[in-house]
């Protein structure tokens, strides 16, 4: 892996949180949107040489929501950027890597996306992420 | 905040974990050192655009042997890179956010560094980080 896209961040609240990012941190605000699919809305918010991804779920379905439930507010993610990502889940799987998802699938910002178990990573969430 | 530096990861046993790092995910590991003031064993590793910092608690007094017993393997903080650390404290204290250190003190690869509490950050520990 040769980059890192973004760190994704659970929150109870985008509109709750915005301020902290942009005010506080001084973090500008790239765009927001809602994934449908993932039932999130998620604020892109422009860190420097990464992105940070606020994540809000849009209902008890999501699994944001499940993650909040769970472990409350805090840091969900981090998202690798690659280029070829079927290419990558099969020399992953290759390896023994499991992955949470058996095909790609379509992320926040347009992005084909693919997970990676935690358990194959010592309890950290890795996105494989590929812009479109 | 114009950078993120790194993104620290609690794990129980650096050996067991540093193969998934430089073999499965291809990312070089950049050096393994101790660092005494918070009783851990680290390893930068190159993600590209960032480092990942893998974080081994050297005996129970570690706050990471701490946050393993609670929460288990997994992401730790972020740390923005920073040029004026001790400015960069007091405008955050000027806008509210709660500090865990009145001081920088020495972090890992020699830099000044300073965290910011959780609950300023919607959950998130981050850290501000300024090599010297």
């Amino acid at each position: 892996m040769k980059k890192v896209d973004h760190i994704g961040i659970a929150v109870r609240n985008l509109d709750d949180v915005l301020p902290y990012y942009t005010e506080t941190l001084g973090c500008p605000l790239l765009k927001i949107e809602e994934v449908e699919s993932e039932r999130v809305r998620v604020a892109f918010i422009d860190a420097g040489n990464i992105k940070l991804e606020l994540l809000e779920p849009m209902d008890d379905s999501s699994a944001i929501h499940k993650f909040l439930e769970k472990k409350g507010e805090g840091i969900h993610h981090i998202a690798f950027g690659v280029e070829n990502i079927e290419q990558r889940m099969d020399e992953l799987k290759e390896k023994g890597v499991r992955l949470l998802n058996e095909q790609p699938k379509n992320g926040a910002g347009g992005a084909l996306v693919a997970f990676m178990h935690p358990k194959s990573s010592n309890g950290v969430l890795y996105e494989l992420c590929q812009k479109q």
